[in-house]
């Protein structure tokens, strides 16, 4: 099995989209990150739902959880403006989580290796001139692993 | 809005699990990780994916890549061997990967400075005495960010 056969659909923001949309987009998808592609389509980072949660959260609060207890509706509702003219370029960890690049005729195997040697439960898939290529999907950790187990034989 | 309100089902294994189940679990359920419950169905850990998958590829291969190119689909489908008479107690990292643990009452605030406290996407609700409640789901940073995100407003 090959990378275009394991490829599936992945939200993607670029680095000029605000960073509320990019909040809106993980809740909607109910996904842990979010892919970061260029102008070209070529994903340059993932963008993990815990640094949106990190700008949110004040750090006195993240500091101090006892503080968590005793604020009110207001206060919360008060807090999402922090992501307020900010983008997603903003959001991005200044070590930016590396993700994994494939091509499409890359084999379960070739991206089982690279999964579990850059510790990265996503690779993408890219497909067009040299390291450039744009993304065509992505590959999550359940769909290597559903490739790499035996056939589960079903009783009649 | 409580924990109770956020919390939902989540698959889980304990430690005496065989290992082939649980990452078939991971797979049928598409989920990067489960949920460990000891006897009393009280979380103790979280078991990510990319244990099994390390497991999985021969070190070998996680350190040279180029060697899974090569290998024919004979090998691939005797891999998942080394899965086989190894519980989920064994594929649990020794640094085990910590679960943050909530009460039921506990609110979206309090989860969310939890969640980039820890660095954790994932918190367990339990309910019952002490520090050993039983486990009664689990909230996804998804949800708690859906729950911070002011409630959109939608033309007619």
């Amino acid at each position: 099995m090959q990378a275009r056969e394991l490829a599936e659909p992945y939200p993607v923001v670029r680095q000029d989209w605000g960073a509320v949309d990019a909040a809106r987009l993980i809740t909607g998808e109910n996904r842990l990150g979010l892919i970061v592609v260029d102008d070209r389509n070529h994903p340059v980072a993932v963008l993990p739902g815990s640094q949106v949660l990190r700008l949110i959260i004040p750090g006195y609060i993240r500091d101090d959880r006892t503080l968590a207890g005793v604020v009110d509706d207001d206060f919360v509702s008060t807090m999402c403006d922090a992501l307020e003219g900010r983008t997603v370029a903003d959001l991005l960890p200044k070590e930016k989580s590396r993700l994994p690049v494939v091509g499409p005729d890359e084999t379960v195997l070739e991206i089982a290796a690279l999964m579990a040697a850059e510790h990265s439960p996503i690779v993408a898939v890219v497909e067009g001139p040299g390291s450039k290529g744009a993304l065509v999907g992505a590959i999550t950790l359940p769909a290597v692993l559903g490739a790499l187990l035996p056939k589960q034989i079903t009783d009649p």
